[in-house]
């Protein structure tokens, strides 16, 4: 059987086996709980415990047919970050931001590079994203023009880990309780402005969206293959031999799917994310979401954002109604989707400016 | 009276009223509590009539001689946001790292610039500092030689706010519980290697610091004073008449005092802060802590973290033992002090590395 969790929207842990919903309250007190956490708390054992139990749940009917409403936010977020672990991202973002310059920044190939995001803002599936308004380059005001998407997976924490004490890379899968899909919206225009010398901030900040299921990693086992080589090799804290998980993704903007990419084109493992993000004594918390950032693959139709699929907005999207996109509109809905993981879905709704912002 | 509030170790809340500690459990139901978010969260005419209960309490001794392990955790974080909102430490930063240009980046000046930090490693006040170890410029790897603290204060949100409604400047501190004393530990060789293009991370990420109390915002109306002319005038979603703070601090290292600030020299105040922070919709929630940066002062002697003070390493600081100092020594001890906010404290002890990392 291929296996998620879910948590109703009511409270309570479901399962999806197979494509049919389980109600699994009553069965375990694990799953007696109003988020995933306390079962992804209570480490690997307790994590295969509870799939052999998961055939004493209550049928709800096919997953497709109940739909995101029957849903919540399937854990609480302790810490979220963001990693640049796409070579092909990192390398398209170069040519297109400093087309003089080597495109990769000479850490890229040293560490998986990253930064912590607003878990506060982590909504589920469904969710609808309200255009951000921001500074845009120049100290100039309005709502973003440039509203974008990103690919990526997340790794959900379930076991913590100690503050002081690294996680090597190889146990630290032990830490993972599962994948999930996630759109790291992004506001480019804002981004650009604000990120010297610290990083993103309200650019992302506004909303991140994840899948309402979470797949164990175990189910994901058969999915391991091997990856590309990493030059230079890297550091013993981050030594393993390259693999990636295969996992087929697709961009659905309006009903048309505009790309096409999967897990194996990210150059650092989660397992290299934690051995990196743990190596200076950072502790892992149950609920941290450890996102891959936009994943890529090496052809222009498999590329993970729209500034990328645009060139940076020079090359527009054609849409089957004869319309195009380079940034979303108003009304938009983006689809991410990737079997076993399912969809991540979000539409576009209008700007609301503050009292203030009406100048 | 002057009053604070702070956690008992074993859970509940106690008053630190004029100097001395108050149980104030049994009281209210808030004060029983494993933290002080309850409290935060209640909103400010529960704030003004827990004030009037505090007299309620049992004493229990003299603030000084109970010691931080009478107290825990204040509060649980839930998103940590350090901003760079001095214009002094800016500005020292720029000309160090940037002699050949403008110090300031060209958004400096328009807006709050911030960036959001890890919220599973905030400890309180006298947690040892474990030595971080990670990448040095070049993919070198080993414990950090370039140890620093910053001097910040941090603002505790009670009330949250609604995601996809900013907050209006006006209306800000409504949603302020507290402030605190922050030491923002960095590792500034692994800060540098790794910062670009998305910020710091594990440069911060490995311990930050933070008072057991929190002196509730009513406590500070007194101190409210004017603030420098903002140049050029701020958008209308933050503007105010600039004010500030004013609360004296001070840097003392290994007994000696190193360093006096004062949080009057924040350019940003934290309205400003908090409307940059949600005008792009984003929500807040009880517990975040948004820290102000660095605080330093106009003079070389108001710089508040030692890569100032030794100017990137070039000028030794001179402790009375004789000894000097560039960046922080395993056993060093720094505690920052600031009346009515108490002392965050904090002593270094060495680097653990990781089994693969002793090659």
């Amino acid at each position: 059987m291929t296996l998620a969790y879910g948590v109703l929207s009511g409270g309570g842990v479901c399962a999806r086996v197979d494509g049919v919903v389980v109600d699994l309250r009553g069965v375990d007190p694990l799953f007696d709980a109003p988020s995933l956490n306390a079962l992804m708390a209570a480490g690997p054992e307790a994590w295969r415990q509870a799939r052999e139990r998961v055939d004493e749940g209550r049928e709800l009917g096919e997953a497709g047919e109940l739909g995101d409403t029957a849903l919540g936010m399937p854990f609480e977020v302790a810490d979220y970050v963001d990693f640049y672990s796409s070579l092909h991202h990192a390398t398209n973002l170069g040519r297109m931001f400093r087309p003089d310059a080597e495109p990769l920044l000479p850490n890229w190939r040293h560490l998986p590079v990253g930064y912590h995001g607003r878990a506060g803002t982590v909504v589920p599936s469904g969710t609808a994203v309200q255009r951000p308004a921001g500074q845009h380059p120049g100290g100039m005001f309005g709502p973003t023009a440039r509203l974008d998407i990103e690919l990526e997976a997340g790794f959900v924490i379930g076991t913590p880990s100690v503050m002081g004490e690294p996680v090597p890379v190889e146990r630290a899968l032990d830490h993972v309780f599962g994948m999930v899909l996630v759109n790291d919206w992004s506001a480019r225009d804002i981004q650009a402005w604000e990120y010297q010398p610290l990083g993103p901030f309200l650019g992302k900040s506004f909303a991140t969206s994840v899948s309402r299921w979470v797949v164990p990693l175990d189910e994901l086992r058969d999915r391991r293959v091997p990856g590309e080589p990493q030059d230079p090799a890297p550091l013993p804290y981050l030594a393993e031999d390259p693999w990636a998980y295969d996992v087929a993704l697709e961009i659905e903007l309006n009903g048309t799917v505009i790309a096409r990419s999967n897990t194996r084109h990210l150059y650092w493992s989660i397992a290299q994310q934690i051995a990196h993000l743990t190596v200076n004594g950072a502790s892992l918390r149950t609920g941290d979401l450890l996102a891959t950032g936009t994943i890529s693959g090496p052809e222009p139709e498999e590329r993970g954002s729209l500034i990328e699929l645009s060139w940076n907005g020079e090359e527009p999207i054609e849409l089957p109604d004869g319309s195009t996109r380079t940034f979303l509109e108003d009304g938009d809905e983006v689809v991410l989707r990737g079997e076993p993981l399912g969809e991540v879905r979000g539409r576009i709704s209008p700007a609301l400016l503050a009292p203030n912002d009406r100048h």
